[in-house]
């Protein structure tokens, strides 16, 4: 396979704050706060913007920013540092300033290019626009004593072209005559696809564009990159960001764009393993978690009811009201509940599954059992899953993601420790290895 | 970039009509009707259609019937002309006798030719066979004394194979052997891509394909092409046509095709922004329009509820009950609403922005407020958005497609200055340039 | 065309059965009760697991088993027999061990060869990846006197290089230096997809992976192979089966994987028509099935009601209420009301579309009519649909699958003569020839 350069495996947070903004005495303010930022506050990437979050007469004084800030405080920075250059696919001359940008910052005598692990590219198009950005990175990489290949490209995804190239990478990559191998990110950026498209709706709000998503993540996992969701607009909305983050999650992108440091929180926190498990009950398909109350999962709303009746039970779903034997009250309910696990849960499950392939059994059957109280009526269920070295190696995903966090960040590591306990945390960095 | 031959950026409806009815005395009668259609009863593409609404028994004299219709009321119609041929990537014959057809129009000493501006290819397979289609268009330029390039060709996407051709058309447009510039609409065939795909539903219905219509999007988003669903078979069923295509145009699709004269009317105001803007209530996830009454927005339905109590507010949603204060009820109704913004509301925010841009800032908060009225309590909200130059590149497409429409149909001026008045027109026509 | 070797042209059952159990007594146990299927219990693709059904320390001793329990069974089972190799993209070695069990199996003197239709390749990356196998297949081939592209390859699609390589298929196929036209099955494997995605769930449980769905059943339509769905591994809950197969169905793949002859027995019956038609009731977005009593269709929930008021009527679907009169009525049922079918009805209808055509007609409008009971109160409802050749040519593909069982599987002839009775039988065989 291809050799790739990156030491993150996972990127949870893209977080890209205005280089400069106008009018401002300290054009700097903004960047210089970002830097700063420590543990969960802070991005697994950053990425300083001289693009869109900078006005365009502001763009040299953004590189002279980006310089001073990265070069001051830089080492410091807990996550790397990749910042967003100008772009684009038809304009040779916005695509010759990101170029003389870089060089700017890259052969700037003070430093600051030791911090930096990469450059972020807006606007790219088909596969050939994207060697074009590579061959800068080369001559500059060339020009300023670097590595061949040792800057990281991340690419914004917003039209059809660069959607479309994802799917062309793997026939490049490799050859002789680019260092397509220097790809990170791959970042959808949803407004400006949306434009690209032509796409519109009553309220101006964005399309979802599932597909965009899907054919992102693919093409990250092709070609050893990582796929990033775009800005979720409405900052204060942190349950609609979740709800996006936990879909993303399913279709194999686990970072996402951050406008906020707070967004930055929510989005580091959000693919890690939560700290206790949960039972969820589905009621008429929506998903409402259980109550833990002394072992029992207690289910206290209205739209679900349980009635132990003579030699039977009935339960009422809605305005479904059903009259079941003990067996298919436990077949029905174990298809209405579900169980969210912690991290110590699937830590305990690999440990286990670990032990059994050593005493050289392949596959075993997890037990997963509840106490459930709905309407006042207790029940038991309880059933078991296989594992086998498939389960496994899916179960490892959110794992890898924790294992990954923890030798990259050390700054999070009061906060990891704190949410899990240092025992957990512990173990969860011993299974799969 | 490739140079693209079209002056039409937008075509929102693809009107096909059968060329000639078997046994009918007069088998030019309803291409005739069609060609004499105006305003928004006439499409953008009208397609005389000598494929599936003309039995094959028939075509030849169809090919007859448009030469005489087109030559006859061609120069008179408002929209573009664009037979359709038959075409088979499985069938040489199919394709010869296309070739035929289509060279027979254009060698016609009518002059049909001059008043038609393309022609729609079905049944397209991969790349190599658009090229084949592709070569016949130059001969029959080359025959006829046309310029290279100048007939359009649109195709139907009705295969697996074309829709992954989409994905490669960069690749092989330009190149010197071929002259694919001539793309001009990609249109989904729903009927035959099910066949194709040998997918089957319980009733028979169609499937809703999401994924091909992202891909035919994307692929004209890619190559400078328009993107057209296929047919909605319902013509009865308006309410599901509407649907459809606020469905299609969130991917970018704003083109669709129509059977009838009355979907073409449907279809030619569906992408227009509406006269008068209103307010949207989320009720258990249905989006419900409320009643403006002076001023005020009124919800009168009893799933939603809204009374004031001491020191608060009980909001009631379905059957969940919540006791909020002002500022909790304000940000819940916020989550809840949403604006759909008429025409002048649209010319006023990019106005406003356009200011704003030559004063030199290049974001700026637009204000919407509305007094709403649930269940007889009223109740003020307030919300800012952020424009800055990429919303205001996305809120462009509908007034994009207006001015489009606007320079290229004046037999539809009269329908549009009386729908938005004179006043909101001219703005409209002067925004963004 | 490419020419393709396939018999079948669809295949609903792809069954794996573990070829060998570590620590039983016969490990050959599961692989011989699998090879004596027999009926619908029988799948049309039967698959002796060596890869993940198989213990890493166990899996050459499942090729001696596989070669034994083939060469005893194989001449009377009445499915084709691919059995599953090792193979993974990212390691020689296991792709050397996979070449090295086909090679046994194929040049054993036990003749058991001569009954199995090919071999399955899992973990397969991109095309080059592919054409690795394919060459191993044409040397074995060529070892043992088979006919070049004699044996059958099929693929699982668990990562996104292969999802990637499916779109790239068409452009080397064909290729003098291969021969890829041995592809068969594209079996998409959903649990290894995931992994490979990086993608996660809070439960643990698959993502539903639509577009990867999409993306099979098209790279399978658009190369001449047949495109199968994944395990569905809750075997136990057979409606969550139906209702996967039914989505999948409508995707175009109409073959699943089963993991138990009872699923197989499930999948066999899925993609063939219901013995009697049924009409649905869309009540809230749900569809209910309604009740047949004595040619009247009955709905008798609380959900939907109808009364007869002077001079109208008043139906009401949940909290929703409306008077309408006798033809606002009509045109509401026929909305709310869709018929599924029957094999016989589809038969009928291709007979009269059949005849039609004969007799020089392109269209017809087909009737159907029924009487509702709603709440007591009846009445009649009745629409037409057009039928042409695009409607005919895609009700032909349920018919298609059939004749397709019908010559393939004797088998199933008793199964199938006593679902449907033998005379419908005898023309579903007649139609569409």
């Amino acid at each position: 396979m291809t050799e790739r350069r990156h030491e993150r495996e996972f990127v949870r947070t893209f977080f890209t704050s205005p280089t400069a903004i106008e009018g401002e005495e300290d054009s700097a303010k903004m960047i210089r706060r970002a830097a700063q930022l420590r543990g969960m506050q802070a991005p697994d990437v950053w990425v300083p913007d001289n693009e869109d979050a900078t006005a365009p007469s502001m763009r040299d004084e953004g590189v002279e920013n980006i310089i001073e800030v990265v070069s001051e405080h830089g080492a410091e920075f807990p996550g790397e540092i990749h910042p967003r250059m100008v772009w684009h696919r038809d304009s040779p001359a916005t695509r010759y300033q990101g170029f003389q940008h870089m060089l700017e910052i890259a052969s700037s005598d003070t430093g600051a290019i030791e911090h930096i692990d990469g450059f972020v590219i807006p606007e790219v198009g088909d596969i050939d626009d994207w060697k074009k950005a590579d061959e800068f990175f080369t001559i500059i990489e060339n020009e300023c004593g670097l590595e061949e290949g040792s800057l990281a490209m991340s690419v914004i995804i917003e039209s059809g072209e660069s959607e479309l190239a994802m799917g062309k990478l793997r026939d490049e990559m490799g050859k002789a005559t680019n260092n397509l191998e220097r790809l990170f990110l791959f970042v959808d950026g949803e407004v400006d696809y949306t434009k690209d498209m032509r796409a519109m709706t009553p309220t101006g709000e964005l399309p979802s564009w599932p597909e965009l998503r899907h054919n992102t993540s693919r093409g990250a996992s092709a070609n050893g990159c990582i796929a990033i969701d775009g800005p979720y607009d409405d900052i204060r909305d942190v349950e609609g960001y979740h709800e996006r983050m936990t879909e993303n999650q399913a279709k194999g992108m686990l970072g996402i764009w951050s406008l906020t440091p707070g967004q930055v929180v929510e989005a580091n926190q959000s693919p890690l393993p939560p700290k206790t498990g949960s039972w969820l009950l589905d009621v008429d398909g929506e998903q409402v978690e259980l109550d833990s109350e002394d072992g029992v999962e207690v289910y206290d709303g209205d739209r679900v009811s349980l009635e132990e009746t003579d030699g039977g039970y009935e339960l009422r779903v809605g305005n479904d009201t059903r009259t079941l034997d003990e067996d298919e009250l436990h077949e029905e309910l174990l298809k209405l509940t579900s169980y969210v696990p912690s991290m110590d849960d699937i830590v305990d499950s690999m440990e286990e599954f670990e032990a059994a392939k050593e005493a050289g059994r392949g596959a075993i059957a997890m037990e997963r059992s509840a106490t459930l109280r709905i309407g006042g009526t207790e029940f038991d269920i309880s059933t078991d899953r296989m594992w086998d070295e498939a389960t496994y190696q899916a179960a490892m995903t959110p794992i890898s993601l924790f294992q990954d966090v923890y030798e990259n960040r050390p700054d999070q590591h009061d906060e990891l420790n704190e949410r899990y306990g240092a025992g957990v945390v512990e173990r969860a960095m011993e299974v799969g290895l």
